[in-house]
């Protein structure tokens, strides 16, 4: 295994660390998941973009405070580094659920990582709206 | 001057011929505005991420070939720089005419660059439509 290969690898799994903190609703995983660089940005789906790291992680306290539960599925995987940076490119689809209503979206994103002290870190996450479907939660169980 | 508020600025101005080429619908310069690495990536608004220097640079050429004018103010633009990456978080305020219609958009877009041979060159391009509105080419007379 090259190094390339290496970082690779440590890149997937970093991008992997960021959707299993988003789906545990775990803020302490998801604040690890983020550089500790204040300049981090993070563009929500349809929302402004985010600039700082304290506005940034405020915004996911908000998001986790109003989610339910939410489950990714992760594909068109593509991860590419550059020595210390690292972007992963790919498209998410989610279901989620907020209160009484269940979303099921498909997003495109884009994630970059930077290396700090030996880890891949996320610096910026943008994440697209491609298509999102909203149903009352009963609704759900018919599909 | 430090440094980094070169890159910064090295990067603003690959940036800034990004979007020249676009505004000039100029094929060539728009080549060169992206790395001449094979794995660069692109999503364009609305449209499922292209992977490949080729199939990114066809995608270029088909837009220019659909579009009669573009213009672009760019807004909310932040540039990160680390090493040999550098990443542009931004807004985009474009206004298209394609034939008879006119687009007014805006898009909230990440830019990612790699430095070859001393140039910052695009590897990544994200747009994703925040906002648009599309109108007869005649009525933006009005307005």
């Amino acid at each position: 295994m090259t190094d390339l290969d290496r970082d690779r690898e440590a890149v997937l799994a970093a991008n992997a660390a960021f959707y299993a903190a988003f789906e545990m609703l775990d803020y302490d995983a998801m604040k690890r998941a983020w550089a500790t660089s204040p300049q981090v940005t993070c563009i929500h789906p349809g929302a402004t973009p985010i600039a700082g790291r304290d506005a940034v992680l405020s915004s996911w306290r908000e998001i986790f405070a109003s989610t339910t539960s939410i489950h990714f599925t992760l594909a068109d995987v593509r991860a590419y580094v550059a020595g210390d940076v690292a972007w992963v490119v790919l498209v998410e689809q989610i279901e989620a659920r907020h209160d009484e209503a269940v979303v099921r979206a498909s997003t495109r994103a884009t994630n970059v990582f930077v290396r700090e002290a030996g880890e891949y870190r996320l610096v910026h996450h943008h994440a697209e709206p491609a298509s999102a479907r909203r149903m009352p939660a009963r609704a759900t169980a018919l599909n």
